[in-house]
Order: structure tokens, then C-alpha cells, then sequence
């Protein structure tokens, strides 16, 4: 049985105009590898309804899971949750649960749940919350799609709290062979190799430094033994 | 006339599995921001023939330009130029002037133009190439969609070969007001200020320095005075 599937959605003004480099792909892209769940798309919208709807339902028909990141503040931009339940055809108000952890959280911080922040408590009706250790405003899953905040140590949070909850697969294992010849070198036994291998998948990735081209191999697969057999071989082509 | 649109899209494995951190993202967002051109989207895909292809097409009649980094190199994982070609029911073989590119490239290294590397020169017959000072193998232009290589000296040797050639816009100016006030303490008044000034968009970026919150408000318009008078406002709203 193949893993089970997931993509990404990163919405985002600012990340499109390279005021902020994201940090959110890279790091669930190693949870979710860990996990043995596969990340197969990743896309990148701006802070605009229509985009972000007809994304969160291309990526929702296709794939397993669908986590996205960022526009679920308290401010005028943030317009991510309004977005999901109109994608599902779902309602969205101020939520009695959602509404319950803020108030409980200003009023041991003395500041004041205003209108601003009432927002944040704003979740479709039929979704379920996503516990938020770092700040309390929470996330939600609604369906298969798992909304998150935008903010590195609160996207973190969440998927700590996510994750156990999804079916994870095998995870994927990989090795590298670090070899200091440039792929053009390597390229011909490397593909032979990698169709003598059809268990595992093998990818080529160059680095150049200090004035010399390298390739990282990298082999991957969900079972050791495979792994182990595949670099066996792979030491012997290249006489490392 | 608003400004010309631009999709991005990233192939490649290392990227979803969380293996590499992508970098060409945020330094190509950068780079069409200054110059007017604004990217509305990115999609990040792996290296699987129907996911690229089914993502070119979708980009490419979406936008006025599309960037791709990623697997244009000499090994057997490098399918990107056969899938453009494909995406545009184009041909693709070795072309005489990239074979010719490469062929002088290693004669001076004096390195065999092996197989491996003669894929280097597969182009789709009605491309266009890019050229690449760094280390040759060209990309190409095929109708608006630019494929350039994922190693991040050479993708930027490439956009900085690509870019003068296309039609730009108004560059969009960005001016950030700082404040150590949390989103929830200044939504209220920033949506007001939002509504007053229609011609620029406003931003709010929460951070945490220190255990304290703060907010960036990031003002953007491709006009200077527009900019100016919206910071003078901004300024007198919240005091500083």
C-alpha cells in the first residue's frame, strides 16, 4: 500500500514579494518525511480569496492531507479561515470553544479580548481545533485540510499537535554517497545503476566547492535492507 | 496597465522530502519585485513527468511568465527539458548550437563530452537559450516559460540572463513601520487606515524578540508619494 499523500499551501503576501524567505515548507517537509507521509506538492498563493480557494480545492480533491500556513491572525489580511469554510461550503463564526481558550488566555496575560482578536476565534462549523501551545489562538482541520498560523514557532507547535493525530506510512529512509566527480562524470553508471534498483529511487544532486564540482547520490526506500544492498553496489561502481 | 504576472515552479524530489532547502524562491521573488513584475504564484512539484507537465500547462496560459529551477543536469532524474517539451508539443533532441556550447566548454576543461553531458544540449526545437556563464549546459525560453538549473549559483546566473529581456512593470516599493505592539493591540486602527488608503496595500507581520510581540506593517504601492503620505498617517495613528 503506497504512503499516504499530502501537499502544502503557503499563503502569503510576503513571502511572493521576497520580503520573507519561508521557513514552513522545509520543516514539514522533514515531518512529514519522518512520518512517512509523502509531501508531492507545495504551492505558494498570495493573500487573495479567489487563489486561495481554488487551491485549498485542487489540493484537497488530490491529496491525502493538505496543511497550509499563514493568514489566521487578527488582522485585516488575514483572510485564510474565511477562505477554507467557503472552499467546503461551511459556515464561519466566532466560536464558543475557540472564543473560551482566548478569553481564558488575555485574562491571565490582563490584556483584552477586543474586537481584533475576537477574530481569531472565527472558525468554520465543522471544524475541529488545533491545539496552540505557543500563543493559544488555535489552528483547525477542516475535512482533510489542516490550517495553521504562518508564524515559525506556532507552525512548529501546531504540526507537533497535528501529526500524531494523521496515518503515517513507512518512512522514507535515504543514504548519501558523497563523491567528489561533477555528474557529468558519474551520470552513465548511475543510471544503470538506478534501473538495476528499481526498489529504490535514486536521485543526483551537484555541489560545487571550492572550485570543484561534486554529487551527492542519495538513495531512498522504506526498507533498510534494500537500502543497504543498493549502497553496496553503489560503493563498488564508483570504487569508494 | 498592471504589471506583468509571474508563476514559479521548483522540480525536484530534495525539495519535498526536506533533503535540500530551497533558495531560488526567495531570491527570484526578489529579483521580479524589483523589477515590476509580480510573482503570484509558486508550485513546488517532484521529479514525476505528469506532475510537471500538468503543472507548465496550468502556469503557463495563467501567467504571463513562468520561472522553473530544477533538473536540467546530466543524470538519469533530469527530466525537466523533455517534460517542457511535452507541455508544449514541442520536439526535443540535441540541438547543434548547445552541443556546440558544451563541446568548446570541455574541450578548454579538457573533458570528455560524454552521453552524460551531451543530454546537457536535449532542447526543445523552438527554445531559445539562456545563457550561463557559470558552467555552460544553457538553459532555455520556451513561449513564456523559462527553465533554468536548481543550483542556486547558476539559477542566478541565469535569471540575471533572462530577466533584462522581459517586460517589466512599475517595481513595487515596500516601506515598514516597526512596532512592538502585538497584532491583537493595533488590528482595530490598521484595517481603518487599510480602507482610508485604497491605492497601497497594507501587511502585518507579527514577530516575537525576547518574549515580546511585535508587528511589522509593511505598506507597498508603486508609488513613492502615495508611500509617503500612508506612512505620515500611519505614523500619526500609532504615535511614534
Amino acid at each position: 500500500m503506497p504512503n499516504p499523500s499530502a501537499a502544502m499551501l503557503v499563503i502569503g503576501d510576503e513571502i511572493l514579494s521576497g520580503r520573507t524567505r519561508d521557513a514552513n515548507m522545509h520543516y514539514l517537509a522533514g515531518q512529514l518525511t519522518a512520518r512517512g507521509i509523502d509531501l508531492k506538492e507545495v504551492r505558494v498563493v498570495s493573500d487573495d480569496r479567489t487563489a486561495i480557494i481554488a487551491a485549498v480545492r485542487a489540493l484537497a480533491v488530490a491529496y491525502d492531507n493538505v496543511f497550509t500556513s499563514g493568514g489566521i491572525g487578527p488582522t485585516h489580511d488575514d483572510i485564510t479561515a474565511d477562505c477554507i469554510a467557503a472552499a467546503f461550503d461551511d459556515t464561519i463564526d466566532v466560536r464558543d470553544d475557540a472564543r473560551a481558550l482566548l478569553q481564558a488566555h488575555y485574562d491571565r496575560s490582563g490584556q483584552e479580548l477586543n474586537q481584533a482578536r475576537l477574530r481569531m476565534a472565527r472558525i468554520p462549523s465543522r471544524a475541529c481545533l488545533i491545539d496552540n501551545p505557543v500563543s493559544t489562538a488555535p489552528g483547525f482541520s477542516l475535512e482533510n485540510v489542516h490550517v495553521m498560523a504562518g508564524v515559525p514557532s506556532v507552525f512548529q507547535a501546531m504540526v507537533a499537535s497535528i501529526l500524531p493525530s494523521l496515518t503515517g506510512g513507512a518512512p522514507l529512509l535515504s543514504r548519501t554517497l558523497r563523491l567528489m566527480k561533477g555528474e557529468g562524470d558519474i551520470a552513465g553508471p548511475l543510471g544503470q545503476f538506478a534501473q538495476a534498483f528499481p526498489d529504490v529511487s535514486v536521485g543526483s544532486y551537484p555541489f560545487q566547492k571550492d572550485g570543484i564540482y561534486g554529487s551527492n547520490i542519495v538513495v531512498r526506500g522504506s526498507n533498510a535492507s534494500d537500502l543497504d544492498r543498493a549502497m553496496a553496489a553503489l560503493a563498488a561502481i564508483f570504487e569508494v
